[in-house]
């Protein structure tokens, strides 16, 4: 790409590659219909209108949030069939029959019968059928219910037969963001998949519905094999990916859409090292690659036009201040990076730096300005 | 605290605690007092016209800032003396000249001939003489000259013959933030008074003027024993403290006046942990504590009226779901925290949680209904 439109942006800023974005999003819509599996993109990496347009079947299908911000936001944009993916806090009830009133189908998510009770009473006082997914624990990862749990039954009773709607079982694989290599997150998929299978059919087993079969990860999207039983396929991160995707083999890192632009603002020779107007507010503070094979710092450097700049890693980071030297160990040389050089750096996690920005810089697939795309955080 | 008051917040959400807030405050006003210097307090921990309004001299008094959007923010409100703390990007110029001709004193900071050269040829241009400190490194923390590179002399003639105004030197004793106990900090202290001083006289030998001589960070400020030549100390984070400074000994727990608020969501028994709505989006990825002598996880849990509860911890975090267990090794026995507890989670890096909120609720510290004071990001 040509670094032209970048020119008039301050820095620190996000960039987002549209061309890069719309791959990602397109190789795995065409895992899902390989499988034949229909998608349900995860919406909390992007928090933005126009990155859900993109994600999302016919522009508007259906989604999934980790706020009820979220919710609120997207609802209102059009999109109308949306899972809300943390189990439900009960003071969040009040928002969540508003977004029904409102005309979106909001599910919800519990892994108690404490949970499904309030969800039920919710439901029956508001005349209301809230659609309620139990949560399935398939690897200990955090929340959940392991799938021969007796309480998924008491639960699904609970919902179904107390005005809720028992919308069926979903599980989240999140061991799988530590499985290096595809064989390893097809194992993960597999393991998601049979404890999502093994909960619907104990379900049915006490005659109970389980419409909604719902799996998936990043890593266990990608890597599935086989989805029987599977009724919708969720991931998000893989909108942007990032390096930790890439250090277990989700991704190369040149299918990163996701970079911070920033300026070189000092150097320190003495001790090999560059100072950038990019710290932690700009990158966050996430250090998912510490414990990977390859550890990137706070991100790894590239030139302005997004290539790579050999073992050059964002080393230490203040708030707004960015340490960029050489891979402990590299042979490679300190390239001269002069005072007002700028330079984009990949992050460890998408999600977590993309919400440390306002907007999105967006260059454009078919070429032309850049744009701008709003982006939103609160809960 | 009585919790009537947090009763109607959605979760998660950020609590400060006005009382301790103040007592933070006048704490170090009063020492900066005894010294004999005045404060500069720098504003990016709070990024809040009402947190600037309690911590400056008159409400409207000298501020140290960590971006041009805090400078611009707190400009229009009326703060007139700013200092911006990171090494100027040149291509921030044109902003910096504008604050001035809005009719604020914004002082940047260089520590290379390069930007000097352009901070002069910017001034000249504009007829408006920037006020620059060359920024010295005490520590080899991050950025800065040492006292004795000769580069400051080239610095101080390019900026005070070249039409810019040579404000002086200032210093960021960041490694002091490892420093455990009053006497390690007081030693950090007097090595950042004793390198400025330094170059201060080198300026002065050659001929120079150097009025301001600027010194601090929070752990420094506050044991600082005598800081002769000094003439102005500036701290940050100690408006809210947090865990890594409790770590350190710079204050105590119960200094801590900032927490999230959260509701507890899920039990995990066979693993003996609760999940909770507050994740890193809430709390923010810091794990500043991680390196120290107590490991605070990400973030220490109180109950809704802020008392600690015996080693009980925010040991995992995904975005939006928190994991709450006791501390590795703990014999503490696990309360009983029902679906529908609200708990304040204490955090590791004040700096890094405020800023992944919108806003403050705020308990006054004479009593009464909650305040809601607005907080800003960007660049």
């Amino acid at each position: 790409m040509s670094i032209q439109p970048l020119a008039p942006l301050m820095t620190p800023c996000l960039i987002v590659d549209e061309a890069r974005m719309m791959r990602n999003i397109k190789r795995l819509e065409g895992h899902a219909a390989s499988l034949e599996v229909p998608l349900r993109p995860h919406l909390k990496t992007g928090k933005s209108i126009e990155v859900a347009r993109r994600m999302l079947a016919g522009g508007t299908g259906s989604a999934m949030v980790s706020t009820l911000a979220e919710a609120e936001v997207f609802a209102a944009a059009g999109i109308r069939d949306i899972t809300y993916g943390v189990g439900i806090a009960l003071n969040k009830l009040d928002r969540v029959l508003d977004l029904h009133r409102a005309g979106c189908r909001l599910t919800v998510l519990v892994d108690s019968a404490m949970q499904a009770r309030a969800v039920a009473e919710a439901s029956a006082q508001a005349g209301i059928a809230i659609p309620a997914l139990i949560e399935i624990d398939s690897d200990g990862h955090r929340s959940g219910l392991v799938p021969d749990d007796p309480e998924i039954i008491e639960i699904g009773r609970i919902l179904h037969q107390g005005g809720a709607e028992l919308a069926g079982v979903l599980c989240h694989a999140g061991q799988s963001y530590g499985a290096v290599g595809h064989a390893a997150q097809a194992e993960f998929a597999e393991v998601e998949r049979a404890a999502l299978v093994r909960a619907a059919e104990a379900l049915r087993a006490a005659g109970l519905p389980c419409p909604i079969v719902s799996a998936g990860s990043t890593p266990t999207a990608h890597a599935a094999q086989d989805l029987t039983g599977v009724t919708e396929l969720r991931a998000g991160v893989y909108v942007f990916f990032d390096l930790v995707m890439a250090g277990i083999g989700a991704c190369a890192v040149d299918d990163i859409a996701l970079s911070v632009l920033t300026t070189v603002i000092g150097h320190q020779p003495a001790r090999g090292s560059i100072m950038v107007d990019a710290g932690w507010m700009a990158m966050s503070r996430d250090r998912g690659t510490a414990a990977q094979e390859v550890d990137q710092g706070y991100g790894l450097v590239c030139d302005e036009a997004g290539r790579p700049i050999p073992d050059l890693i964002v080393t230490q980071t203040s708030q707004e201040h960015g340490t960029i030297a050489l891979r402990p160990g590299s042979s490679a040389a300190m390239p001269a990076l002069p005072i007002g050089t700028r330079l984009r750096i990949l992050p460890n996690h998408a999600c977590a730096t993309a919400s440390q920005h306002g907007h999105y810089n967006v260059i454009p697939a078919k070429g032309g300005p850049l744009m701008q795309w709003e982006r939103f955080g609160g809960w």
